[in-house]
């Protein structure tokens, strides 16, 4: 079978006030995982800031940008200067009052190669989601690179098998998510431990599923709560790289980090053939999960 | 909030080519796990013969059982004689040339709680189910127990996380997986390792997905492949319990075990409150998980 080496790197790191700092990091990122022979560079989610939604401000929609603003410009050039594709994360300003958490996808020759609009938003203390992004409305579509089709979704999303399965039915060959999750420093350390495990589980669980390997690119820092009203979040990082058996071939720790790491693509296809879950799929009684609930069963 | 413990037991045990003792093997299972307290006790997946499907024999049709036939009649017994909700597994014969793998769950009374088919058939070197099966044709409903609404699935099911969906959708409580799987005993050990952890994590994924607790029984013991032709199997046991956090909170190992472990059922709760998951299910964008393949996305 052939064999089709592909050289990821995952720009963990932190952020701060500082916006220019902030894409600062990711772009330094991108040119050193460029340096180690990364093909394909994922940033964390909403990259360019903190995590705003600690909160609720109105204020805070300044921070959003239009899909051809300084974040696109930069992850433009930094892709064409060093002939890597980049996923990268904004907070998108569609028009007032209408904004989504959005991936970029930039060709090595530093063309947009598509997007992809958060499609689940979670809502929860210290996550206030629904306030600021409205859900996506572009559906679950990879996007279409010189390096295969990437199925790229956005963190809270990564809790579902359903977007990940509709990627896989797609034609996606990878599973990609930019996220932002921390621990809350109010959880003992057990309940700590249980969440950063639940997330690479499930995770890991979908490149079972789907016989595909799964990219994670977290942040990582301690965010204070500027309003001083909420909470402080604390980001865990351990971005990680799965195989489609689940394995975990490789993965970061709490620290910044460029992980640098080689997947074999075609290792997917002949995990699907000994496990070829798509064949089975009872297609013909699935209706219900377009259900919200099944009352009544 | 409300602690509901419930005392569960999973029945690992080997079976050989004689039923008698092999069922003998489960009702004394049934019998251990009563006396160490269990409500609900679980049994392999066909626990009443070696598994059969390692090579295609129409004469193997003649250990198919009606719905009321002799494992009915000993599980009634069991259930009713030690006051436990058990789930246990038959080869059902339905008509002629008409099968399923199908599970039964009895009362603590000994009355037919009620029965899933398995909707999932495998197919592949030394698992010729679909030779022997004819996919289920009740659907994901989960069944109802003086216990709680059982999820009540079967081993190749344990894959899809559509099966586990739709039953957490339906008001499952727990989710049950009657298993036989294996090693390939030609695989090396890295992949011996992997696919073991791979049955482990996406059962796990289940649990997180749906915040619910999982239970897996499997079947242990080198079974010989008495056709001379195929492939022997080597179960691997690992049955285990998860929590609705992936938790795992017991498992057995290689060797014939009852493991006798209490689940906390009011923890789904607190968990599906802070991972509120069912809530923000994108149902409007969720048509194509009825598609075979979104061919030309």
């Amino acid at each position: 079978m052939k064999k089709t080496t592909l050289r990821i790197a995952l720009v963990q790191h932190a952020m701060g006030p500082d916006l220019h700092e902030n894409r600062k990091a990711s772009i330094e990122g991108i040119q050193r995982a460029a340096e180690a022979g990364a093909q394909l560079v994922v940033l964390p989610e909403l990259h360019a800031s903190e995590y705003f939604c600690k909160y609720q401000d109105t204020a805070l929609f300044d921070l959003a940008e239009p899909l051809d603003g300084p974040s696109r410009q930069q992850l433009s050039q930094a892709a064409r200067t060093h002939g890597v594709v980049v996923v990268g994360s904004i907070f998108e300003r569609r028009a007032p009052g209408l904004a989504h958490n959005t991936a970029l996808v930039m060709e090595a020759d530093g063309e947009l190669a598509g997007i992809y609009r958060k499609m689940h938003i979670p809502d929860d203390p210290g996550y206030n989601e629904k306030f600021y992004f409205t859900p996506g409305d572009q559906g679950f579509k990879p996007i279409d690179t010189a390096l295969g089709k990437l199925g790229v979704l956005v963190c809270w999303d990564q809790w579902y098998p359903e977007a990940a399965r509709l990627m896989a039915l797609a034609g996606a060959e990878l599973l990609i998510y930019p996220t932002a999750i921390g621990f809350d420093p109010d959880d003992g350390e057990d309940e700590q431990h249980r969440q950063l495990d639940a997330w690479r589980t499930i995770q890991r669980g979908h490149a079972i599923a789907n016989g595909l390997p799964v990219l994670a690119c977290n942040r990582v820092g301690h965010e204070p709560d500027r309003s001083g009203a909420g909470r402080d979040a604390e980001f865990w990082g351990h971005s990680l790289v799965v195989g489609p058996q689940g394995e975990i071939i490789d993965e970061a720790g709490l620290e910044a980090e460029v992980l640098v790491t080689d997947i074999d693509l075609a290792r997917g296809e002949h995990v699907r053939r000994i496990w070829p879950f798509l064949r089975d799929r009872r297609i013909d009684a699935y209706q219900d999960l377009l259900k919200r609930y099944r009352d009544g069963i």
